[in-house]
């Protein structure tokens, strides 16, 4: 009955919505937009908002690439079950799988490390250092040295910062308009303490991605531990709960339509400010290449993975990601084709431009030259873009790019520290041996072979002038399919890199040893390697370029905006930021309407028994029995799973706690409709909506299928 | 601002629903219903329904397969695009495209002569002849002479009926618990008048077939034409368009949500009184045998076509077809899965057998034996399922199936026509001739070998008390793939029937000629008649048993929903019915509404330029600038496209009038949501609607992007 009602409903268009305010703002702006905040809801003062070290922001951290909070005094953490996978897989053997089965430690003994890379970063500091990083830079000075002297001064600057347990780095905010000095506690120790199994945690998998309705309980459950006195340290059994300042407030009741919901999270990277010509060469050559690239990828994997299984197993990982970006590159074309992004782009430059001229004056003349100069620069850049893309494709060759990667640390390793790029510093080392070890997690020599392959055949129709002169000594003259791939079969002959062994024992040798290597491998990436040093001198000079132009752009940008009194948010940076706005559904297109919650029948309905939609058989009974424990939401009568809001999120987001007017958990972002997957380049307030799981579903699979009492306890949660 | 608005009312749940009813009633039957007719708002006298050949059921008509309206006194007659599509098709060459770019007569003159295969049927009779079908059976004959004399009496009652001009044809109800002859005036000559371009017709094409929401514009104009003396001919020049006794009067201002409907049509075929068990099978084995058997078959001519671009042409329908099928069987499991089918089903047997065990006495307890015995003998056919799908298979062979017919024609030429089998009678002949002609039009040696090839290699895995003697014997043992393609090429190889002038030589030829022919495909398909007779006769046997328990299982079904004061409809026949309901939207799964309207507006949404979104840049531009030249709905603010109702109808359905409350045209039913698809065995009224095309946006189709304002003259449609 109250679905036929709903769909009766559609066309009755009897209630209006809140409209949304876009933006990922930085917590210092948002006493500037305070009247919208409390307009739309917030019961807090906006300017504790501000204090990274006061609730809520205080409970609030980063994993590196997800976000995720502090629940409890004694360092538990919620997020994601996708951003606690990691951890899943890590303790997961085919007999006793994690990650199907699910895991609770019912005591804190019964926990289970993480990943050595996992790690839980606390922001305590953020300062401004634009001065610093700007004071070396003259007007006149060359692109290349630009670049250096802005990389050595945020080095400078990480250096001066980083202290033991602590992780600073300089974040660019509106491509070079800003900097900042980000200084974060380094948490190492992170353990596993409970996550749902995948079939409540992953339901609807790859399927469902990017899609509403969901039906997800993406969460799952981390503690975060330190050595006995307090410090950051790697994974002892000694090891003790880390105490942290804060923790976020649970709310058992979540919140209902039209309610002030706000996400607080390290969103990775937006192209808002791109230029309508970036974004048209997006679409008519970036997007449609790269799906005919990774099809392509695809189906090489796929067709070894048909005569050997291991193959499967070892790209496992590759073919969800670039399945995962396929997906993702198709909503893309279709989000910005119907969201016409290049015209609106367009007339916002446009717009802009009249504004500028409107002013006079000699400094927004220059303005207008600058911005003109970045879209010159911007257009002349594409010329190598074909070249710049294949030797991407090139890297996809794990012996490659092992190659390269040893040769490149063996040579920098010959310099003072300051003076390594970054990425091969001492600091950077121990990540580079991880990846050079795991590598053979991942390592098939056909497959990899033929990666190598399918690169070379696509470089080898480049330009003469474009190509490596390096590579092309050791081609040959090779240019068809075949004899690329007779050439790529005798390199990987000659070259003992696939061992891991042999790998590792490069990995310690100077640069002497590897020069002097008989390893064709290796031959080859010490040859090719000044060659990609030149190239990465290149883009280094048109970094050095943007970091000039960009800015100028946004200066204007600011000065406009300031100028009918809006504050410009920078685009994302995976800096902390605050989105908010209201839950509410959406009209993705003619004819259909979305409603703000999904409920515990649509998972029965979903219900299938075969992966990704096989609930467990316990859910499906509860929900049929109604046995929803008093989680269930009065207005809508049954227990909410997702909800929809108007915030604006990306990835990085995944695991941010959505907090409700009085700062509360709600609930945890993790996806957004298929309709925001091309808000990165341009937010539609009509269509783009974040994805939350319900703090209700979370509480309710927590007390009534796996029983995390405990948890709940722990969290302050009332016992049902 | 309508769509947000739209989607925020989702959850709202502020109107409830008329519920739907479940229906294809014969129109005898609506006196039965009046109350519940007129509870859903109709304002004509139902009984005014029953007469055929009164308003409004005087003006609708049958193409066989579609169905279609009278809708002026010149015998213009509007069914779908896809019904008219095979007068483009016809009409089309590469240089004149009517198919892409549409056409209109502006003059009857202009008017283009249809395929001599079209056909308009006028029900002009229909009598109940269950008497004259059932007299000379017996209670204890046997299952083939039960068959048989069922089949010869339909075939006298055919002969007694059939004069010049009229078809007539014995329909079986209910499996054969009564029968009807029913005579149709059949006009030959069916000219082409007018259709929109492709890009309006077959919107949204293949992706959005059974889909909400759709935009399309599934319409087209034919013309009936009689010879000088109002009689059936076939085309001349000199013929006359027809004047029917009846047409349908439009209603410009169409109808909105909540408004009575209903649609008047010839529905092929559906399942609703099929036994549980047969549901079961249809779920495991069926279908999904059927899904992976046609996307071999694809494979197979894809392989062929990637080659041979011949192939793609002359493949195009099977593989349209077959892509159709896909799609269908695919939502056919869905939907029983979600539907729970099976459960229901044996609830609802469970349920009939606890009434009939209730009410006693021997009636009764031979109704509940009759029903075992059903089921029994249902389930024993199971055995032959197998051999019988590769039999069919093999049929997509059209030498071997050119050859069986062949040879089966001669054969029934020896016999006294009305002993003849059905389909190879005198009147069978014509359509028979056209059939083994347009075999070349369809044909690829190559690929037709391959479908030869992949149906015998299933067949060559049957046990061998299944397998026929005749095809054994020709095989010689062969049973691997490669054996059975040498086979398979030599026997084409020594057969001319590929070439159409020495097939129509054996059509014409008598059966001592084709038993002497030395043919290959001739030879077996000779010895091999006799084998495929027995097996026809084993499947007329079980024909003949059905009839004569299907009766008994609908005559309790029937007893019990009397008992409930519930009048029982037939499962779909092809022969005329009504099926009544209202404008409402639906929410197919949770967290999703759909809206009863699709709007203009949603058209530019959807277009991207290339097929099948390509709408023509008139109608976009038209659409932008909102000239809708007041066919627009105020209630919607914008001009309806397609619309949703819970009417129950399928297959020959297409084309039907949407008539209002009374019963004045409002649109033309053509497509029934995903969610319908499996309502040919369950009709869901939560989810089950079918898609009409709004007479608003056929007239403005017609007048503002086609000017057909002649037709819209000569339908009495007010002028703009």
């Amino acid at each position: 009955m109250r679905r036929l009602a709903l769909a009766a409903a559609l066309a009755a268009g009897l209630v209006t919505s809140a409209h949304a305010v876009e933006g990922m703002w930085q917590p210092a702006q948002l006493p500037k937009i305070a009247s919208t905040l409390k307009q739309h809801g917030l019961k807090l003062d906006p300017a504790t908002l501000t204090d990274l070290t006061a609730y809520p922001m205080g409970a609030i951290v980063s994993l590196g690439g997800c976000t995720a909070s502090f629940v409890s005094p004694d360092g538990l953490v919620v997020t994601n079950h996708h951003c606690g996978y990691g951890a899943l897989q890590y303790n997961s053997t085919p007999q006793k799988n994690l990650i199907e089965r699910g895991f609770l430690a019912k005591t804190v003994a019964e926990e289970l490390p993480g990943s050595p890379d996992m790690r839980v970063f606390v922001t305590e500091e953020i300062r401004d250092v634009t001065k610093e990083v700007t004071a070396k830079l003259t007007p006149d000075m060359g692109a290349l040295a630009r670049y250096k002297a802005i990389d050595l001064a945020k080095k400078e600057l990480v250096k001066g910062c980083e202290t033991d347990g602590y992780r600073c780095d300089v974040y660019t905010f509106h491509g070079g308009f800003s900097y900042q000095l980000i200084k974060q506690l380094e948490i190492k120790d992170v353990r596993l303490v409970y996550a749902p199994p995948e079939s409540i945690g992953k339901f609807g998998g790859d399927v469902d991605n990017w899609m509403w309705p969901r039906h997800t309980g993406d969460f799952s459950y981390l503690r975060a531990y330190v050595s006995k006195d307090g410090k950051s340290a790697t994974y002892s059994k000694d090891n003790v709960p880390y105490h942290p300042k804060h923790v976020l407030k649970v709310n058992p009741q979540g919140v209902e339509e039209g309610d002030y919901v706000m996400v607080v999270g390290y969103p990775g990277r937006t192209n808002r400010y791109r230029l309508a010509d970036e974004a048209k060469a997006a679409i008519d050559w970036q997007y449609p290449t790269q799906i005919k690239i990774y099809q392509d990828t695809l189906d090489i994997i796929a067709a070894n993975g048909k005569t050997n299984p291991d193959v499967t197993v070892k790209y496992a990982g590759m073919v969800a990601g670039l399945n995962n970006y396929l997906k993702n590159f198709g909503g893309q074309l279709e989000g910005l084709r119907r969201a016409n992004a290049v015209a609106v782009k367009q007339k916002q430059e446009a717009d802009l431009d009249a504004w500028l001229k409107k002013q006079g004056g000699a400094d927004n003349k220059a303005l207008i030259a600058d911005i003109a100069t970045l879209k010159t620069k911007l257009a002349s850049y594409q010329s190598t873009r074909e070249r710049d893309l294949d030797l991407m494709l090139l890297s996809r060759s794990s012996m490659f790019s092992s190659g390269v990667r040893l040769a490149r640390l063996a040579n920098e390793r010959t310099k003072p520290d300051m003076e390594r790029e970054t990425g091969y510093q001492q600091r950077d080392e121990v990540r580079i041996e991880g990846a050079l070890k795991q590598m053979e997690r991942r390592y098939d020599a056909k497959t990899d072979q033929q990666l190598m392959t399918y690169a070379l055949v696509r470089y080898a129709k480049l330009p003469k002038e474009q190509r490596l002169p390096a590579i092309d000594a050791w081609l040959a003259g090779a240019n068809t399919d075949a004899a690329i791939a007779t050439k790529v079969s005798a390199l990987y002959a000659g070259s003992k890199l696939g061992n891991t062994e042999d790998r590792m024992k490069y990995f310690k040798a100077d640069a002497k040893t590897i020069a002097a290597s008989d390893d064709s491998m290796l031959k080859l990436a010490t040859a090719v390697l000044p060659e990609l040093k030149k190239i990465e001198d290149e883009q280094d000079a048109r970094e050095g370029e943007l970091a000039k132009l960009r800015p100028r752009y946004m200066q204007a940008m600011i000065a406009w905006k300031d100028s009918q009194n809006l504050p410009v948010y920078p685009d994302a940076n995976s800096s902390l930021r605050v989105t908010f706005g209201n839950v509410q559904g959406v009209a993705p297109r003619d004819g259909v309407g979305y409603a703000p919650f999904t409920t515990a029948e649509g998972i029965v309905e979903k219900d299938t028994g075969v992966e990704p939609f096989n609930a467990p058989k316990a859910e499906t009974d509860a929900i049929r029995a109604k046995a929803f424990d008093g989680y269930a939401s009065k207005k809508l009568g049954t227990l909410p799973v997702d909800f929809l809001a108007d915030l604006d999120i990306t990835g990085g987001n995944s695991g941010s706690p959505s907090l409700d007017a009085e700062g509360r958990l709600v609930g945890l972002a993790f996806d957004g409709n298929w309709e925001s997957v091309s808000g990165d380049w341009l937010f539609n307030p009509k269509l783009n909506r974040s994805i939350q799981v319900d703090v209700r579903y979370m509480l309710w699979v927590m007390h009534h299928l796996d029983h995390a009492d405990n948890l709940l306890k722990e969290m302050g949660v009332p016992a049902k």
